[in-house]
């Protein structure tokens, strides 16, 4: 059984793989490889996976576990956690731990192996999001969960071990520090002003527009005021909603449109840059917040990540958002 | 003049180069490239770097910017920050943003191209600890500085763009948020309990010498409970002392000692893995504390970083530390 362990000086919260390594410096993350060279993502391997527990497209005359999907999620094949079990929290001497319990799934974004999510159609990326919705709603059932990580890898260099369009979820039966200190921060701004943060913001970056890339009706696209990375972006809903899977499916379309727009820019613009996207919405057990507002934050790996950086927390960023706007706004999609 | 600017939710600074790259996707690091092929951190080279502001072992009659050194230090020849100029904190509609004012040096630990840290003699190693200290107690006069964010990255993986042994500093008018965070959570503990949390990990770890890896009279070297990567190491003093720079001589000896076999393990038993360490001490204009305990932070480079990882600040290890803390207990040094 995994671990999840407490930082008692910060209050961050890591897994910790338990069970033995086969050798001692066998430390590498497991990669999954193809038995037989065959993409266990691909229509017609199904039975390479878990069996699914959300697919989209398929009829209903069709086998469950078999090709016919367009969206399919399954049980990560080597997770992070494990569904079944207790809690079981406890302390040991001054530290606080507790049993890995939490569900790892991945998205399968598309059947067709050499499309990434930017090649899709919005109505397609649109399903995805809709998965996305699906599978938060059904596991915040499970009291035992406080958070869903919502997050893509895609690119090796971003962390990706499969080339295959997917993206992941990890349920937490804790609230990420990182997270947390995010929605206190808004909450802070909220007791003082009370308006949202995340408001205010997308009221002066679509008056300044310097920083602005994509509008439509819904959603505003621009480059975060300090942005840790080079290209650093982040798609907000003009609309205040602390909740993802609050959202209509008229409005996952819109959001679908804005994420593909950003990732069209990207991939042309820099030539298919690694980078990582990350969901960013309220805890599944606190009420909706007027204070907190969901949002996607995507980041392409373009300079290399120093552990110093993810050590001290400290950033240095080599390009002004206003030029990587700028730079994005000008990308023929 | 490079910007400071603070995310508003988070409150985290980020330096923002806004000197206008060549190309507008020209967003790599510069990298130093010896316009020779000399090292301009090698003995002979030294009119290749800014002018030393500090050096070690060379004899007084001889001329300084020149060869006879042991331990040198210079300005960084692309810094992160200026040195000259006012802060001129301001504002910009709801963003807060202050000029990149503050010192970026490099630590040039021994004239020995072919030599890493760990290769040198404990005695070698506490001249660097020294220039440490003599670096932050000069540049701790200078009073628009809070902060004095000194690491090391070795290896390419690491974040080094050169091979020549050197350790970095970067003297900043703010506190990295994920200082203060440290700072906050150590006194948190002390209010509860009014003991220093770090003397009580200290205590622990020396009481169950599951993840302990070394020690002598004044430092003890463990796995830390919830360590975010594989391998990640604390040098923590046993003595309480918040303030790396009041650290006399010999106890630096003794930190040398401990750090050289922290390094020398991971190097032996790890094949030569990239990593990174950061000093964590005490902000400048902090009194010193009770609460806060000064220590270093080696976390080697050897499992990916995705941007995510640090995005979330959500880690998943592989590697117990009690795993990690035995297999480096019984490298042969």
């Amino acid at each position: 059984m995994p671990e999840l362990r407490r930082d008692p000086i910060m209050g961050r919260w890591v897994i910790i793989a338990t069970e033995r390594a086969g050798r001692p410096n066998d430390f590498i993350r497991p990669t999954v490889r193809p038995p037989n060279g065959l993409c266990p993502f691909c229509p017609g391997q199904e039975d390479k996976t878990p069996r699914e527990v959300y697919v989209q497209g398929r009829a209903p005359s069709m086998a469950p576990n078999g090709p016919g999907w367009k969206v399919r999620v399954v049980p990560n094949r080597f997770p992070a956690l494990k569904i079944e079990g207790e809690l079981d929290r406890k302390a040991e001497g001054i530290y606080d731990l507790m049993n890995g319990i939490g569900a790892h799934e991945v998205v399968i974004e598309t059947p067709e192996h050499a499309r990434q999510l930017e090649d899709l159609s919005d109505q397609d990326v649109t399903e995805v999001l809709f998965a996305f919705k699906a599978r938060i709603l059904d596991l915040r059932n499970d009291q035992r969960f406080r958070y869903i990580l919502l997050f893509k890898n895609q690119g090796q260099q971003a962390g990706a071990s499969m080339q295959h369009a997917h993206s992941q979820l990890i349920a937490l039966p804790v609230t990420p520090r990182q997270v947390q200190d995010e929605i206190d921060g808004a909450r802070r701004h909220y007791e003082h002003r009370e308006r949202c943060i995340f408001c205010d913001l997308v009221a002066q970056e679509r008056k300044d527009r310097a920083r602005l890339i994509f509008e439509n009706e819904e959603f505003v696209v621009f480059a975060p005021w300090a942005p840790r990375s080079p290209f650093e972006t982040w798609i907000v809903p003009k609309r205040h909603e602390s909740n993802f899977e609050s959202e209509p499916k008229e409005r996952l379309g819109l959001c679908a449109q804005a994420l593909r727009s950003t990732l069209r820019r990207l991939s042309v613009g820099l030539s298919n840059p690694p980078f990582n996207f990350i969901l960013h919405s309220n805890p599944l057990r606190d009420l909706p917040s007027q204070s907190y507002h969901w949002h996607i934050e995507v980041m392409p790996a373009l300079t290399q990540v120093a552990g110093f950086e993810w050590g001290s927390g400290f950033h240095i960023n080599p390009v002004p958002p206003e030029e990587a706007a700028e730079f994005m706004r000008k990308v023929v999609v």
